[in-house]
């Protein structure tokens, strides 16, 4: 992501007091992501929307709800609650808004017929956001296996030492291990959360969230007071995707919430990459259902994810390869010839020549080149391999 | 593959005696599939080569080797090693002859600068190569796992109930772990060797090898006598790839032979598939390069190999999907109401409505709807989800 500037023509201009406390209450008032609420705010203001919602000049059901809500919230008890967790409220075009979101708004209700919408604002825990411009999630299984999360902590370590900022869901297992690993690096690493940043969810993952917190960020859609569920994280996924480069899935089973957020990486635009496993392995059915899709990439280890991230990464991605052999330089003959040398004894250029099918002589005048070569070695009468090669 | 008629076009009619005799030993004298003995075979006919041979009116150095072999060895002698061995030798235009190498006629010298032709004949041992028209190949590392010996044994058994022949090449690891499988469910299941017939190699393997002749077949380009080499190797990997449908890699170490067939496979409009495994296995790491490359498909089992190789094999298929989820049928705000519905214990409607954020009327008129479809449980006053969804 990209940091946002002050006058970024995407997101807007930065916006006035008054606007910034009427989106504190819209982001408790309505849903996480809610496009209806993003939409009205983009139309009117969150200002003039929560006026038109106290006049309740506006007709549908939700607003009704709304309205009910914004009746019974103080902003002021709203941002203590978040002063008190150590928040802030960040709004489109603060220095720290993250660019990527701008996607959410272009994306609108087009994709795939899926409503969603960028955030009215987001609370911040932590560094800012606009520090971790180069960032790839790494999501997964809540019930990985020893080798999911020591490839998902393995990943995120290598990628923050590249540079990479490390997003996840903060979720127990894959999340857990991405977020581990990257804070082991002493890398930095972001927590997207589906509760309020004063809600670290789940509770056995405290301690890891408040670590993401002091080292890292932590980020959420929701109020301070937000509780987590199946429809918020869900919300939360595309935040995932849109605040980052591309998404890796490590472990997911067969319709796991995890390819959720690559399919919201797919419709918005990212890179969709995943690791595979075992075929043995339920844990690892869901990546490999994804990596029969089109659009996912098969990575293996961070040089791989740098390499599509980024064509800087190329340079840093080793060419895989196996050693080289000495052998592909010969034509076809003395490959041939080669091959009819003995590995673990000596024999005459006589059947060794048989061996290979070929004549002697021409045999003897090429056993003489690959001893040069090095390939072979010989006392004049009997060859044999030698070690140093293949 | 699909058995050769009698009069074939792309292959010819069926040979005479005489040039059967002449096949025979040209098949001894030039290397299996050197490509200027298949062309000038078919150029002048096996027999008209061996006259031109001895008469030494063709100039090459490659002539010069093949006429000196030639006139050291009698037809009838490796006709008698053959059937010695149980073997029989079949040339293009025979019934059993397999119409998948005309492939390797047609591609000639064109595929990526790399040498092929189709065979002049091959040694054939054990049920006709006709019989086994539908067919894929299971290669791999020799120095395979138990994770790939497993996979490619279950894999082998589940496509020969399925009605395909297993192809391989008999060696150490995942080959016989592919023809074991096969075996052990009473399929269909081809070696193709790189030596003789009677030259059963690795030694080890020569038990399993004899079986696969009872009740498959084993087939080798190479006459009788003939010992392995590297070379013959790779040029026996492309007739495993001609024979198939398409071939499945299972585990292959970068740079591993079993990709050269991958290769083969491709450059001959084979399917190329590869079962992923651990990216902590370097047993595997070759494959994983594999499946990056665009022509290859990643597959995790027989279905998905059937779904690929013929459009019938996609009713065989099982679809694959998580349990079917009530909750996506519900509309945006029962969905919201769903999630506010506590797990573990009961809640009044009152709490459950202001957790999801709707109205308390519409969320009670709700819960009831949810009743009704049995997500939710509850006693007219407090509600919980029901156990048996979700």
């Amino acid at each position: 992501m990209t940091a946002g500037s002050r006058a970024d023509p995407a997101v807007g201009p930065p916006v006035d007091e008054a606007e910034r406390r009427a989106r504190i209450v819209l982001g408790w008032v309505a849903e996480p992501g809610d496009p209806d609420a993003c939409r009205l705010v983009r139309q009117f203001s969150a200002r003039e929307l929560l006026d038109r919602l106290a006049a309740g000049s506006l007709p549908s059901t939700k607003a009704r709800d709304w309205a009910a809500r914004a009746s019974s919230v103080s902003v002021d008890a709203l941002r203590w609650a978040g002063e008190h967790a150590g928040a802030r409220f960040v709004c489109p075009g603060d220095p720290e808004w993250p660019a990527g979101t701008t996607v959410l708004t272009t994306a609108g209700e087009s994709v795939l017929g899926r409503r969603c919408d960028a955030p009215i604002g987001l609370w911040v825990r932590g560094e800012s956001l606009a520090a971790a411009e180069r960032s790839v999630a790494i999501v997964g299984a809540r019930a990985s296996t020893p080798y999911g999360d020591h490839v998902a902590g393995e990943l995120a370590g290598d990628l923050v030492r590249g540079g990479i900022t490390v997003v996840s869901g903060g979720a127990f297992g894959i999340d857990a291990a991405a977020h581990r690993g990257a804070l082991a690096c002493g890398g930095r690493t972001v927590a997207v959360l589906a509760s309020g940043v004063d809600r670290l969810y789940p509770p056995g993952n405290a301690d890891l969230l408040e670590q993401v917190a002091r080292q890292g960020t932590l980020v959420s859609e929701g109020a301070p007071g937000c509780v987590p569920s199946r429809s918020r994280f869900l919300v939360r996924n595309r935040l995932i995707a849109a605040l980052t480069q591309g998404t890796v899935v490590v472990e997911a089973a067969l319709r796991s919430g995890s390819l959720n957020t690559a399919r919201w990486a797919r419709d918005l635009g990212r890179l969709v990459m995943g690791v595979p496993g075992p075929v043995t392995s339920a844990a690892s059915a869901g990546v490999h259902e994804l990596l029969r899709r089109p659009e996912a990439l098969l990575v293996t280890d961070a040089n791989e994810v740098l390499e599509h991230i980024s064509p800087i990464g190329e340079a840093l991605a080793a060419h895989k390869a196996g050693p080289t052999v000495g052998r592909d330089e010969l034509d076809e003959r003395s490959r041939q010839l080669l091959d009819a040398v003995p590995l673990h004894r000596s024999a005459s250029a006589q059947s060794i020549a048989r061996a290979a099918g070929l004549d002697p002589e021409d045999a003897r005048r090429r056993l003489d080149a690959l001893v040069e070569h090095g390939q072979v070695t010989g006392d004049g009468s009997r060859w044999r391999r030698s070690s140093r090669r293949e």
